[in-house]
């Protein structure tokens, strides 16, 4: 449709007034956009000729300035075009000819999004792990963040925002902030049993960037990781977006099996959790760490080793490293903060062999830029200072205890018919349902009364080993919610329960 | 060699009292690693037996609880065994035989780490971009972090510390903090003619993120992605590091230059700074915008629009973007809020489509986890209470009189002979050098003597078409130094500049 008259046009388009003024666009930009889209939309042709600033604003009764200030606009990014003498006109703004296309995307129909996807989109969103519920019983890997030490935290934020550097406000430096790297080693060293000084430390936003950019240096499209199977949806999900495909290796009761069959073809990476395994929680036997990194040097595998909680062990304490056994240089070995001290801060670390330091430090910058100067130089404080030890050492009592809590009541509703396991360490237990046991089910009719239960079956990649259970965190959960919210859960399990035995 | 005498070895070893307490291990950890590092140097032979703990304890002069906790240590390890009754043992950690591999990678021998990076790793490095120099005249991108209003940002820190609530500190939902991405949506709306509600915006790291995140889900490896030549180094890496080649296409005044030639061959991506050509500044010409949404709508290309610096105009307002003249839904928006606010703070954001949304929301998670909830409630309530639109209007005074100092300067040491491009607009300019000029060797001359000379030329993919010239950012340079820093870089070009005409 043309427009017959450019001011009637207008003045029905205008908007005066609106309920909320916040929303009201000004008269210039309104006045200028619905030109701009009548343009666009073909209802204006080229060449057609404008009334003048003064004349168009005293038939739409607005200022002067608000016309002139529409009119530059868009001529200034060309749809207007004045002639000298001439006035103001629609300028040409009709494309040149697009040949066809050969070869290339074959158009997609389909108007959900959906199809739009990669393949390598696709998979990765058919098969995310990631849950909308983040907080809450029984939310697995979660510490109970409202029990941070918010007033020393706001302190030490506050001190160096007074004093503001701007070192601290602008991209960082690769491999992160110094003191938060010399702070990290340290701790490494002494805690974890880690061999490197600070230069091998590199701060990350935690394990998802740290196997990202390890990935990305080390890794090629198209090469094999192998993966514990049960393990982490994030490990699967980060390689398999970067075309490393990941291979399921059967854990035992020691941890990360190697057989025969799989050592004859060496993959790229071995992704591990060996003081802690990931979901199940058992640690990996001192031969098994010492075959995998015989292997690993043997055939240049690189072991990504995930400490993810080893801070939290109760009774026992903590397990060495594999990387401190490693005397090859084969360990890529990568922490978090976000158990420690909280998800939310998104500050991981990795330690990497000397001779990989610089590259991974120059990757880093390159590849995310460096940043969040602030929040690394309040976490170096707060290690320096004994805030962080003093705060492990709180939450790992409280854990215990909330830990004890959820046992009493498996064992008061289940007695020895399940299995529970992981219950040395960590955040969660993984609580072992009988076969047959539809441990999905359960999960999905928990989740309708509000309660996390994370089903085992889902954390594995070969569905003929899988066990049935699940994943309960008690870390983020008081302690008097912990008998009453599992006994809900236990009634929904126990609907579940296969016949026969009736727990 | 074989231990004669365990305590005699021990005695040896132990290290009682260290110049700086700090570094000194306790004697228990140091008792557990010498021992385990004796088993595992095979020092110490499986079945052997060990001093009872209380032998050794005096043997060595030690508290038996130091002893009984490095024995502990070690069984709960498996580097020792205790037998009922007969006492404590070696035992036996010897690995399984490994086959040897077929196929698989080739050993690699060179002990330095850069060829131990694998292909995709190695050119990542070898084109890296990014530089140590962070901060200083004349960094390119940086805006002037001293001046950013500390006070206000730490009140409304504060605030939300003191009432600090979970989902601040747990991981994120997806797509970023609620709050955040509303306002973020009404921004971009006003200030950028960006149609789009707060579901279609996303809460980033920054631009990188978000080009990593719409190539995981939108593209494979293998496919192509036009770049801008020059474009920023950032995109290309990142684009590289999935696998996906980036493909140069020549820009001249009115912005992405494409022949027919080029259009025959549709690619999976097409990456453009349309209101701010980076480096070099052009805007890109309404018609070629109209252009290239009709060419990505005929053959389903995703345009990505890196909106970078666009709220730093001088003189003539900000245009408006490429998205908000998408009625097919093809551009995927993306901007930073490190110009506006501060590099460091790690934050951007990206708008989709309706239709991809909820899968890039998922993504985002599955990916990166969400988090940072601190800082991003912080920006949405500097945003709400009008803070930024203050600060940037505070700083784009001040660029625009720090630019004009820089100009005044450029002219003066050399008038006509050089062209400046990209002055109207964002943090640095385009110092244009004659053909034969080598900015790379005036890039190296000008770092040795502290001053950042970023060489146009490094940001070409074809060298047949670079032209000549460095970036210059003005935005972090105080007032007083734009002059004399300047005059010393000037001396620096002069002794380059090619023969016959002199400056």
């Amino acid at each position: 449709m043309r427009i017959a008259s450019l001011p009637e046009f207008l003045l029905l388009r205008i908007e005066r007034a609106a309920p909320d003024a916040r929303t009201r666009k000004p008269l210039n930009r309104q006045l200028y956009q619905i030109i701009r889209d009548a343009i666009l939309a073909q209802q204006l042709p080229a060449g057609l000729q404008l009334p003048s600033s003064r004349d168009l604003a005293r038939e739409l009764a607005l200022s002067r300035n608000t016309v002139t200030y529409a009119y530059e606009q868009l001529i200034a990014e060309g749809y207007l075009e004045t002639r000298a003498g001439a006035g103001t006109f629609i300028a040409d703004t009709t494309p040149d000819q697009i040949p066809a296309a050969t070869g290339g995307k074959a158009a997609l129909t389909d108007p959900s999004g959906a199809s739009e996807l990669s393949a390598r989109g696709a998979q990765l969103l058919r098969h995310a792990g990631v849950s909308n519920l983040q907080w809450g019983a029984f939310m697995p890997g979660v510490p109970d963040v409202t029990l941070f030490p918010n007033k020393i935290w706001s302190r030490l934020q506050n001190k160096h925002w007074r004093r503001s550097r701007a070192e601290l406000l602008t991209y960082g430096e690769g491999g992160g902030y110094p003191p938060l790297r010399a702070a990290v080693a340290e701790y490494l060293r002494m805690a974890r049993s880690v061999n490197c000084d600070a230069s091998q430390v590199l701060i990350t936003t935690g394990i998802h960037q740290s196997i990202d950019l390890a990935a990305k240096l080390l890794g090629e499209a198209g090469d094999r990781a192998w993966v514990e199977d049960p393990c982490y949806w994030g490990t699967r999900s980060v390689l398999n977006s970067l075309g490393i495909k990941p291979v399921p290796i059967a854990v035992d009761a020691e941890g990360l099996q190697l057989r025969p069959k799989d050592l004859r073809h060496p993959p790229r990476f071995i992704h591990v959790t060996p003081s802690h395994q990931y979901p199940l929680g058992m640690v990996m036997s001192l031969s098994r760490r010492r075959l995998l990194l015989e292997y690993a040097a043997a055939h240049k595998v690189w072991i990504m080793e995930d400490d993810y909680d080893s801070e939290f062990r109760y009774g026992s304490r903590p397990l060495a490293s594999l990387q401190g056994m490693d005397s090859q240089d084969r360990v890529l070995y990568m922490g978090t903060f976000s158990k420690t001290l909280f998800p939310g801060l998104r500050i991981g670390f990795m330690v990497v062999p000397q001779s990989l330091a610089e590259s991974f430090a120059t990757g880093l910058s390159e590849l995310y830029r460096g940043g969040q100067g602030f929040a690394q130089a309040v976490v170096a404080d707060f290690m320096t200072e004994g805030h962080f030890a003093s705060h492990i050492r709180r939450m790992r009592l409280l854990y215990a205890e909330r830990l004890r809590l959820l046992q009493e009541a498996i064992n008061r509703h289940f007695g020895d018919s399940v299995r529970i396991t992981g219950g040395e360490a960590g955040l969660h237990l993984a609580l072992g349902l009988p076969d047959g046991c539809d441990d999905l089910a359960i999960s999905r009719e928990a989740a309708a009364q509000g309660i996390i239960a994370r089903p085992l079956f889902r954390y594995y990649m070969n569905p003929a080993t899988a066990q049935r259970g699940l994943l309960l965190g008690y870390a983020c959960v008081p302690e008097q919610q912990i008998g009453p919210i599992f006994e809900r859960l236990a009634g929904i399990i126990k609907r579940h329960w296969p016949a026969r035995k009736v727990g």
